[in-house]
């Protein structure tokens, strides 16, 4: 049996004024012709705006590359589909007679399309502001776990602290060879440390960069020793 | 020289009350490292979302498939680029001595990315509602050739009229094979004018989908006698 959509609604903390959108948010395609997958379509693009919106604002030292890669993990199908489980949202699900049969309530793919639906359909009941709510608050703990990583400290300093602490001389970073064209250059930077007689090279689209992932690779050495 | 950005606002219909962010959204990598690369990424993530919501109300019997191909077809960068061209955005950009020399004012990719931060930068300016009325003037054109496309008659009826028109028989469909799993099926359908002695064959996700399939080709087939 179906639990009732209503207390998927307090969990999410949006009440319907048309439960209706709900229900199909919640209808996979085996179960009839009305059916979540155009609402999927919907509430993917939202999420990707409402997000990208988000990391823009709260990271303004990321590059782009980086923010793509940050909203990349975010809203995967992974991601959504363990939203989805937190919200115990196979329990709401309506699906056909095949789908129940082989286990649907639980499979990934299922559930991340239903969080994607759920956003559309508050979107198209409430508005964007009542989405974007629900989209933050739905993504709370992840948005949080990532903002800890990423006041982490860099692998630079994290190399330099390291050496400090085991009162060892710090590294020196020299420029190997910088090529491409102007605004595509690579670096090579290498990263030293003659008394532990270790080497590595690190390579990036600034000096900044190399020398980060020279550092990062010299970590993984002294940790490997 | 570069034309002034007043210019172009007056263009898109969006006064701006910090005329920097424009500024950056038309400042390109190779001219520095405040550019619009971060807009860009914003910008991309806001157009994905209006054009979603446009096709998706406008389009109420178009399945998801039929909406992201929509959708990819208007936001690709060609259609951008063009939509940048209209503006004669090439004259306000902000380039590097490179790009300045090999053309890049009237690089594709370039504008493309321009009209994308462009988007964030009124975002940012205005909220998310002047935005959208920008995109949706910006879009204007080619959203109104998408809905006298989309009112153009399906291919059986097309068929149906051209053969009554030449007082031939009518077409007649008949399932072939109907294979996949419960929601995967596909259908292959013959389409046949016996006294023509034509036949052609069409696949789909559905009957329906599948004869349309095979009317289309038919259509095709005749067009090339």
């Amino acid at each position: 049996m179906r639990e009732p959509v209503e207390r998927l609604c307090r969990s999410i903390g949006y009440q319907f004024n048309n439960l209706g959108l709900a229900e199909t948010a919640l209808t996979h395609r085996s179960a009839g012709s009305t059916n979540n997958e155009r609402l999927e379509f919907l509430g993917d693009a939202i999420l990707g705006f409402v997000i990208a919106d988000y990391l823009y604002a709260n990271y303004p030292a990321a590059d782009e590359g980086q923010l793509s890669r940050l909203r990349a993990g975010l809203v995967k199908g992974d991601s959504l589909a363990q939203i989805a489980r937190n919200l115990e949202l196979g329990k709401f699900l309506n699906l056909g007679t095949g789908e129940l049969r082989s286990g649907g309530h639980s499979r990934g793919s299922i559930l991340a399309d239903a969080v994607e639906a759920l956003i559309a359909a508050v979107y198209l009941d409430g508005g964007y502001l009542e989405a974007r709510r629900v989209i933050l608050q739905l993504f709370e703990e992840k948005l949080s776990t990532l903002s800890k990583k990423s006041q982490q400290k860099d692998p630079k300093t994290r190399l330099q602290e390291l050496l400090q602490s085991q009162k060892k001389p710090l590294p020196s970073y020299t420029i190997i060879s910088v090529t491409g064209e102007q605004h595509e250059q690579c670096f090579t930077v290498s990263c030293r440390v003659d008394e532990l007689d270790l080497r590595t090279e690190g390579t990036g689209s600034s000096r900044r960069k190399a020398e980060q992932d020279a550092a990062s690779k010299f970590l993984r050495k002294i940790d490997n020793v």
